[in-house]
């Protein structure tokens, strides 16, 4: 069983280095931080002190707050904000439909990390952002954890679908990533039946070191079909949550229209009353 | 949802920080030219104030004006215009009818952005131009749009058939265009019922990273197919605006070939007359 | 719709620029040279003056006359005149009756471009040479000009097939070309029905940026058969062509072998007297 | 027949010239450790003495003892221990009956090396590790011996998924090198019946020189069947081993679970006791 | 139509410019060398006429005479003579019934070039060597001439299957050469009917400029199944002519046994006492 | 025909040049030693007379002797003693029995050339070694001399079988080398019916000029078929002798357990006795 990137402890002490070079304030538990950075790299984690720096020198205040801490984390994973940009109207209510999509999905299915934030503020490339942060760090994904993941990236384009009646380029980067993730349990992790606990290499690395079979066509065509099945077992699951769950997606949509942004707390409290 | 590009507002700070070479006149509103000038880039905002300063100067006036912006937006958008180009009487006749046929089902296509000009003056590398201008930047592309555009693209072609029962190598840059678009809808916008929200690698760039499956021989051959459908079917939208808008297009390229180029009202009063 | 190369105007005041280095005769109309050279880049007009001048200077004159441009207008299409390489009798009568399928196809084919000589004096690498000229700067083709081209080149093969009932590798360059054109209208132009207006990516320019489709077995297939089709019906419109006109073909052939170069006037005397 | 690596009297030598540098004990036998250290290269000898040294320094010895090159030994082989990587209990208990299912199988599988050390502490990039120690230097590998180490290597993913009922990515490695070691089988050791002793060229080295056949579809579909079938069988073995043996996994997990990890005796103990 | 190399007035020329450094005899007929080297490169000249002041030098003699060109032109096109290689008996009969395969062959087939010199006296990377001289300068290939070639090409394998009942590496080389004309003739030169008169590429040159179809696997099928039928029909040619002419070809091989190396003379009278 | 690589007499040169530098002594003939070295390169004779100069320094003798050079050209074929490996037991019978199944395949089938010496003393890279020295320069191979030749390298699998029920990793590179083989007689040397005497390209080597067609996947398939045919005859051939020899070979495998080593004489002698 293998892991990358550092682990909680060494977060910590890589946060404690570079927190030295700025004045942190009282309240802010380094521990803790490091606790609601899982997946952090060590660069991520130098720029997460240097954005809440950042941060306190525009607040005008001399130390770095809890609070400054809070904001960097969400620019260092989500990108800046751009209030700036105009959409239009349209638009706004299509990415509150999209985000909210995403955002029910991954609170009703068992396993998935808690909702962080969902907003419809731009940030970095983004129209919106709905964001997950996992309790702890994760080592190793269960095929369960991994088939959630694919549902929730097909809730945006299915919220799109049953409210809007439409069909838009902005799922482009979701399915691309949902494609990625179930390429990877049938080539890697060996979760399927059909092609079982073998390697699978693809057209896509073929410079690398070979590691696996692959090679035919009829096995090529084998991959195309069990990739193809997984994805579309995770389209119809989080059809079936957003069907079942219209008047949360709508309720959140029309929320996220008139408060841009909504915290764990807010998600929760909108689906529990559309309940 | 992803974006790129700068955003309106972006536009008007780039803008205010090139206008500050050059003398701009008192009627210039550059909130206006940056609100006309949606999916510029940075270079491209650079080169039109450029150019509209040139305008100024070969016209002996001291202070750039708003009619010398649109004649520096028109050249950006469509390369210079190349008047000594000599067109046989049949080419100009057959750039008419091509043009028209962009133009008519440009106008009449529900979705589609609006029609800014359409010329037969010889600009940059194209005989002719139609050239549409969107009301503000959009940022996702519905599927409704892409359809629209490839129609659009196949409007040239399919004039040419029915005025003249000719086929010419005048619409390969279309031809192109379109077959771009319809890929990109099937592989990148999962917008084929056939092939599902999947992200399909294309021949076309092996070298990339690895990002869908289209592996397989058999998935190849579907992609061809769905490609195939969706160029087919815009086609076949054009060929019936076109064909019930004889009038138009006919009434349109007779236009052309007295006035060279019409502007939106142009166009519109043609459509409006030929109803 | 696209064009390239310097048109009309741009070559006569190209021609004036280098004309200026070279002492011009008062019997040379430089815009007449402008459009009697259609396609011609900036280094071939140049090329064009210098090798008039030596024309010139090689004939002990001070000015460069009309002809002299006539000449090197010649060199430059067709490469210099080999006069001193030897060729058997039978690879005389060979290349006479090739060049007069050529001729004999291009000169009655409607929509080709007029005759403007045919020779078996070797000139570059070619051991004989048809060459047209079109009438006025061309922006772009019909299919019935791409038909015809094809069948023109086929012209050669067919000659030697009915006359000389041979086969020769002679014949290689003019298949290339004609194989050429064929994969243009199929796969660029969208001139093939069961293929549509869509651009399709062929083999022979993998690394080139992905604008088409052209990605499974089935579709390749599907472009080599339309391609041989285009190519064999220039083939048979040749063959009709030259099997209708033996006599003229013959007395062209025959006329080669005596005079050895035949120009625009010279053919039309031949094919005149032998309808 | 072919070999690579020193054999162990070259590992005598490397140790004697490296152990001239530190202080060794004079209960250390260099002989007894090259016999312990079978497919170790030379720069990983170098690497063994450096590191046991290091553990006398930290204990404050002044000289290296056979207890320090035992330790220097699992970390060369391992990776260093990485205590401070905090794991989900699940995590802790996935990884204990992942570790035991391998270690079972190996323990009871005819002809596998005999096992050195089992642990649920991460070493290097890995959340666990069972590792085996060849008794002797080991030139060749018989079928036998290569089936017994695929069957090994899918311990791990059956023990997760009969005692946990899951399927984890944290098998990807394991599921790798199996898929490596049949690929190998078949395409160059010539130990499938269908395929025969011939060397197959698999896509994933097309570089390399050419050494063998393997180029048509037909034979590689038959490749992937074949390579499919040995890591299957192999799966099969590793499923009947754990499920014969659940008392002796789940002792294995559960005290790993308290004592973090077993050595050679441990191991013995816990599947002598659960028979 | 296209040709290559100097023409024999281009090569009388270059010796000539050569022949000045060097004291030629009077005897020497620079026109007359130049008709006998056709398809000779400019720097095959230049090595002619320094191999025959070698030759003349090493004779004793000032000036260099018609017969020193005549063993530097055999040298150029056969390779310096390697003597000193010793054959085992069989080899050398080997060579003798292979070499009288090829002359018989050449000598009995309508349109094959005429034959100069056979010989089993090792030259260059050669044990034995059949070699023809055109009359003159040959720019075009007709089909049967192609066709003569090959099955001269197979007349050394076939001597050695019909005396020797034996088949030998040594016919590799001549394997790939009518391989390599066959393909030309199907693939460049248009002289199969099933394929037509179009430009196939193939694999062997992907990365070339695309110039052809020959993109389906449908198509390659045709090309290797033409390209195969090519050639076993010149196989089979070459095979009658051998069967037919029994007497000639161990005539002329037991001749070679004893004399080494054959004239144009010698040959002919061989096959004409065989008659 | 083409060979490569010096001949007896250019080796009996390079030797004497290389020899001037040692004082050879009286007993050694250069010529001798040429004539006991085909296929030697000019390089492998230079290492040949300073190995040979080594071996006298290490045996106190100023002259080098005629058993010096024997030596230095075993060590040259077969690489450096490695009597330090340490095998185990059954490592030791594997390698007997594998080296006795070559040798006494190499022995008993008419054509292959005479065995020089088997040994299971380790040198270079291998485990044992059975070689041969052909009697003089080979140019050419017959397909009866390359079909021995592959059962030679299956004798190893073949006797590990027969006498040790067990398929073990040593033999990939006499399976690599009887695949290559198979494939040349094939592809190359025409020496397959099916596909006639034709040069077929190989993904192996697509980077090399185009020598031939194998192009289609139809094709490839049927070079796959015919290597694999090949291959199996030879594996067959050798299952027919060791099963008609299991004393020659047992006594032979018994023997180099006991002496390590034996030569051509003592190789005889065991087969003569065992018959």
């Amino acid at each position: 069983m293998t892991v990358g990137a550092p682990d909680v402890k060494g977060r910590e002490q890589i946060l404690k280095i570079h927190a030295r070079k700025v004045a942190v304030g009282v309240d802010v538990d380094l521990r803790q931080i490091a606790r609601g950075t899982p997946g952090f790299s060590g660069a991520e984690l130098a720029n997460l002190v240097n954005e809440a720096a950042l941060y306190a020198v525009r607040s005008g205040r001399q130390t770095v707050t809890d609070l400054d801490f809070d904001q960097a984390r969400d620019k260092v994973l989500m990108g800046a904000e751009r209030k700036s940009l105009t959409m239009t109207d349209h638009e706004r209510v299509t990415c509150a439909y999209h985000e909210s999509g995403h955002a029910v999905v991954a609170a009703l299915l068992p396993g998935a990390d808690p909702l962080h934030k969902v907003t419809i503020i731009p940030r970095g490339r983004a129209l919106g952002v709905t964001m997950q942060l996992p309790e702890a760090d994760r080592h190793t994904y269960t095929r369960e954890f991994l088939e959630a993941q694919i549902a929730i990236l097909m809730g945006g384009r299915i919220a799109e679908e049953l409210f809007l009646r439409q069909m838009t380029s902005g799922a482009g980067n979701d399915i691309e990533r949902a494609t990625d993730i179930a390429r990877k349990m049938v080539c890697e992790f060996g979760m399927s039946a059909a092609l079982g606990p073998l390697a699978y290499r693809t057209p896509g690395n073929p410079w690398e070191t070979d590691k696996g079979v692959g090679i035919s066509e009829a096995t090529a065509q084998q991959v195309d079909h069990e990739v193809h099945e997984v994805v579309m077992r995770g389209y119809e699951t989080a059809r079936q949550v957003v069907a079942k769950n219209r008047a949360a997606v709508r309720a959140m949509a029309e929320e996220l229209l008139l408060v841009e942004s909504l915290d764990a707390d807010g998600i929760k409290a909108i689906i529990a009353s559309a309940a």
